[in-house]
Parts: C-alpha cells; structure tokens; sequence
C-alpha cells in the first residue's frame, strides 16, 4: 500500500461508468419488468453500493475509505445495453475513483446475473454479451 | 433465486476473458517489473481468485457454489494492454460463469489499482484507461 | 458446533416470518413507492438473501450450508406494517431454520433504515418504530 | 446513499434492544449454565459486537461509521426470555441507531440457536419461540 | 489453486494447536475471571471458530470446505501461557489442516487482544508476550 | 469493546513480526521460485495485507481502525524459515498492534499453504513445520 499517513484529508469524488452489451429482446424483457429473476436494475443498484463499499476488501492495495455517498444509476440503451455509472464521495487522504470502478463492474455483472437465462444461446454459451467501456469519467479532489 | 435444490450436481467449468488497455509506457514497466506499487500480475491474480470465490456474497442471486479449482491468467499484450482469463471449476447444481466473470472483473480492476499513478494524466484523470471485452469464453456442463 | 459430520444429507427447508410496526403514513409512502431512498422492498429483499447466504458468518455456532435457494417476500399489511417472509432450502446434514430467520431480521432492518425520516419525531427518537414477532412458520426435513 | 458528505462529525449514540421469548425450561438451563452448546450470553455477546461492526456490509444503503464503543447486554427474564440491549458510540456524519439494532437482532438469533434443541416440540418446530420487541431505546446527537 | 474436481469426498479431520506466553499476573487474572474486557476464553473461541469457517476467505488458494464440525479449546498452563487447541472435521476433497490452524491463530491472537492492558510495560511495549509453537497435531483422511 | 469515543486521533504505528520454521528442501525451493502453487512472498504478502485491514472482523473486540498504510515483508532464512514483519500505520483513536499481528499470522500461515506438499512427511503429517516467535517489535503512539 502507498503510505497515505501524513496526507490531508480532503473532498473526495469520482464518477465511473461501464456497459453491458445484451439482446434487443433482453432490453425489452428489463423495460417491461418482465425479468423473471426480479427487478434488473434495482438488484444491480444494491449489489454496486455493497461492492463500493467494501473495495478495500477486494482489490488488495486500497486503503478502506469510509464512502460518505455512493450512487448506483442504471439505464437501458435501446438497441445496446445496460449503462452504469456510479458516483462515489467522501473526504479522505486519497482517491475513490476504484470504489467508483468496483461498483460499476459489480452491478454490471449483477445485470449478467439476472438475465442469463434470455442471453444464452442453445449450447448454454454467451455469444453476445460482454461488459465493456468501463472507465473514469471524472475525478474531483478538494473543493 | 432460481430454485436447483432438485438439479443433480454435475462437473461445471466456465472461463471468462477481459482486457485492461494501458498507456505503452505502463506495459513496458509491468513487463520489466518496475511498477512501484509490486508484482502487478501476482497481486491481480491472488484478487481475483479471493473474489471468484466469494462471488455469492458480490452477486445477490448467486448460489453458493464451493469451487475445486480457480485459475487466473494474465499476460501483457504488445501495445494494448493486459489480458485476464480466469478458468474455474466445479461439481455443482449450476452453472460457474458468474464466478468466472467475478474474478476477470476483480483482476482487472486491480491491474488498473496497480498502474493508477502511470495512466493519470497531469490532471489527476484517466483518458485512456479502460476495462472492455469482459466475456465469457465457454461454459461447459457435465463431462 | 455440534458435530453433523456423520449425518446424511437431506432435503432441509424452513420459513420464517416477522414484521416490523410502521406509521400509516410511512406505510402509503411505500405503496405509493414514494421513499426518498428508493424501492424499500426491493433492497430489502436483496439485503435479506445475501443475509440468509451468509448466516454461518453471522451467527457464530452454525454450521456454513450452501443454500439452493432463498425467497424474500414482503408486503405492506395496511395499517399495521410490513410483513417479511423468507424461505430457503438446501440439501443438509443439518437445519436451515438460522437462515431463514437471518434473512427476515435483516430485511426487517432495512426496511427500517429505508424508512428512517418517516418515522423518527422531532427529538430524532423512533416511538412507534419496532420489529416483532420473528418466527419459524415451518421447518421441513427430508422428503 | 444519503450523501452526508459536507455534515460535520458529532458525537452520536444509540441503544437498542429486544427480546426473545423461550421456555421456562430453557432459560433455567441458561441460568444454570447448563447449556450443551456453551455460554448463551457469551457467545450472542461476541456476535453481537461483531455484526455491529459490519452493518454497512448488512444493510445496504447504511454508511460506514467506525465504531468507537460497542457493548452488548443480555439478561434472562425470568418467566418470559433473554432481553438484550446494545448500546453503540462513535464520531459520525450520521446516526448508529442501525448499528445498534444490527447488534441485538443477531445477538437475539444467535441466542436462539445456542438453545435450539431445547426449543423444538417433537415434530421440530418452535411452538413458542420468538423474537420480539427490537427497537430504538434513545438516540443522541452531540454533546 | 490446485484443481481438486476429480478428487473423491472423505472424511477429513485435522487438530492443530499453538500457545501464547503471558505473564504470571496476566493468567492469574484469566484463572479467576477477573479481566476487564470480559471472558478471555469464551471470546476467543468465538473467534476461533469464526475463523476456522472463514478460512478460504483468507488464506487466498485454499479451497472453500464447508465445515460439519470446528471446536476450540483454551486452557491456561500453569506459568506458561494459554494453550489454543482446534479440531475441524468435514467430508471433502482436500485436507482440513489450514482451518485448524487458522482457527489457533485467530483464537489466541484474540487472548492476546483481550489481555493488551496487562501485558504492556510502562512505555506501552510488549516484551515478554508471544504467539509460538503453531503446528499441526494430527491429520486424517479418509476412516 | 473499551470505550475510546473521547480519545484523540494520534499518529499509530505497530511492527510485528513471526517465523515459520520449514525444511530446507522446501525453503530452496522458494529462493529459486519452484514453488508449484506460484510465489509464495507474493501471495502471502497480499493475503497478509487483507488480513490486517479486515482485523476487526475477525478480532472480536478490536475497534475498526480504517489503516493509511501496511506493509508485509517475508524473507528466508537460510537453513531456519521464512520470516515476515509486518508495519501498520494510521492516525487512530487506539493501537494497531492487532492490525500487525494479524497481518503476521495470516501471511505465515499462508506460507505454509503454499508449500504444504514439500512439508507433509509420507504419512501426511507435519513433523518440522511450526509457526513460531509470533511478537510485537514496536508500537508507536503520536508523534
């Protein structure tokens, strides 16, 4: 671990966002509510706050940084995919931008979770799904 | 939940693949073992292990599922950046991509903890850093 | 922890049950699907599953039983409050009755912290707030 | 997540309690320390601080708040169970009325599977056993 | 991890033991119950058995094994210290001996906890407490 | 838990160390990095790292101290063992000893997992390998 001990606590914010690449007619199953495993977006909203909050548990050289926010936002693409982006704040001695990126990748493959069944084709493989473009929109540091 | 109480436990393996793209210089440091933060694959590969196996306390709807065998790879590609690809096994009443994934995401994330200080830019922000092509390679179900 | 080491592995399942007391305003508030903090229900449930997956890291003396699956339902009882009801099952050599009374108390829990403005008084006290009548409904073994 | 990330830190304290409902014969052999699977109060005790601890990890949208005191009570109520009461102290942004309740539902559950065996009738149910009455005690904010 | 998919299901038992030397004064204190900070043994058996379940948890490519047995077992040695024994049994592909011994660690670690305020000398060092001898007693496979 | 809520924050430093004795074929065999199961420092390294920043889960009472730095160092002594220290560092209301000690165990123990295959005598015992000399070498407090 980088020896953040001395540094000042400062405002703390990063943004991440990713996507998920699934079927027209999967989008259409999530827009209509009609998932059979429950609602997509509420569970994968759950599980990126949980995740976010516990990165210091998943990726071994992260300090533990008690988040002050963490906001999970989902959306359909029409024709695409499930966007995340997910929002992370607190004051502490160093970035948050892998709290952002844990809780996107986690809610993405929750969204995976939740629709395999309509995703996967007759041999019981995934030919089209894939989770891409997860990245850092912004960082902020101090005020 | 899906219900599998009555499905008979039969050998399941599932591999799963995703890339980091990195800035040259990053990949150069990996490669000759300069990264100051360590061992940047051996430290990826221990995470995304731990994580594939705790991949039901990540992904609400997972079933827990004792794996016999988790494996992650990973390997620098020439100009691009680094490629995961995690193999796990199992006997068990359902399928194991969702731990497959869990690991490739993990893995990558902490690559991207590893290198953080190479691939900012001089304003703190990340223009070229991404996580994509997250996918699984193949399911197998039963011998 | 009692020794089950010998025991036969057997069909368990269990249902619990319990309700937390709520004010009828809180109560329109979540069937109006009205909450600030977002779908009450939704991430009770999801809290609750991964409780009840996660019993043998809670309570200290039970034994770690891979659940097949878990339900978590609940509803609003008009004027009353919100009734929780959790199922799980799995093939065991022991109970899963912990389990399901794991996830009730903790999807419970949630819903009160989903609900923490509604029902706090002026003095930031909860007078009327309360979780009761936790219970096993009904507990099965073997076929 | 709310965001309390521009609230100041006070001082912030809670209590909870609740109770359970066991057989007069039940509680003698707790009273009596007779108990086959240990020491009831000790063990719920140690469960209790320990799932204080981790409410953030339990209820999904609670914030972090390193705890600076946990303390965990429990007391056999002649006639009628074991009432536990948990009292939580730290600096925070937010309240711990969560952490305190987190604490008395598990020490509760975790009384309750300490006496299991002595609970169940001969079809293994649990007639009369009961969590009841989990609830905020008092709250305080500042000095 | 090694691959153990194609490994039969035996029995698996394993006793490690370890010892933590403490002070004359510091045992007398635990021999008559008089440790401000509770119930010494009683804790850390907890502890111990918590641990034991969570091995594969922390010990990053050991198989998780869901355990059908773990018992802890503390007793002071006279001028000496605590002596921590642990018996884990289970049916599984692969031995049990990490669990006992990650069950001696945590429990005696616990005493070590429990005791600081007594083993410190005036400038807040501990010079004469240490954790030693951690081995394994016994192994079996299969009856 | 002791009651730390009025303390000052001050500058924390703990530095633990511990030995596990191996054979000499088995320690030769990590100096030249021909260990089956992959590098041993590096995998213990980072298991040591989780470990101390999850201390208070798995230490009952130890209070949640969120760590700005911690440091594990494993070293081979020739002809004894493999050596690790461990140094953790934060500003906190409380020592970090537990945090360095825990770090210590889990990492040796670790070790051991990774070379249990060059250590088991032909009748799958351990007759050499023990973890030993488990101590604090120094605690810091302020300045």
């Amino acid at each position: 671990m980088v020896d953040v001990t001395g540094k000042p606590e400062v405002l703390r914010e990063a943004v991440a966002r990713g996507l998920i690449r699934l079927k027209s007619e999967t989008l259409e199953l999530i827009r209509t509510e009609s998932v059979e495993k429950g609602d997509v977006s509420g569970v994968a909203r759950v599980a990126g706050v949980l995740a976010a909050k516990n990165t210091s548990g998943l990726i071994p050289l992260c300090h533990p940084l008690p988040l002050t926010n963490a906001k999970v936002d989902l959306r359909v693409v029409e024709g695409v995919g499930v966007e995340c982006v997910v929002t992370v704040r607190t004051r502490a001695q160093t970035g948050v931008e892998m709290e952002a990126l844990v809780g996107v990748a986690v809610a993405l493959l929750t969204v995976w979770d939740m629709v395999k069944q309509y995703e996967k084709d007759e041999r019981g493989q995934y030919p089209s799904t894939v989770v891409e473009d997860v990245r850092v929109v912004s960082k902020v540091k101090g005020k």
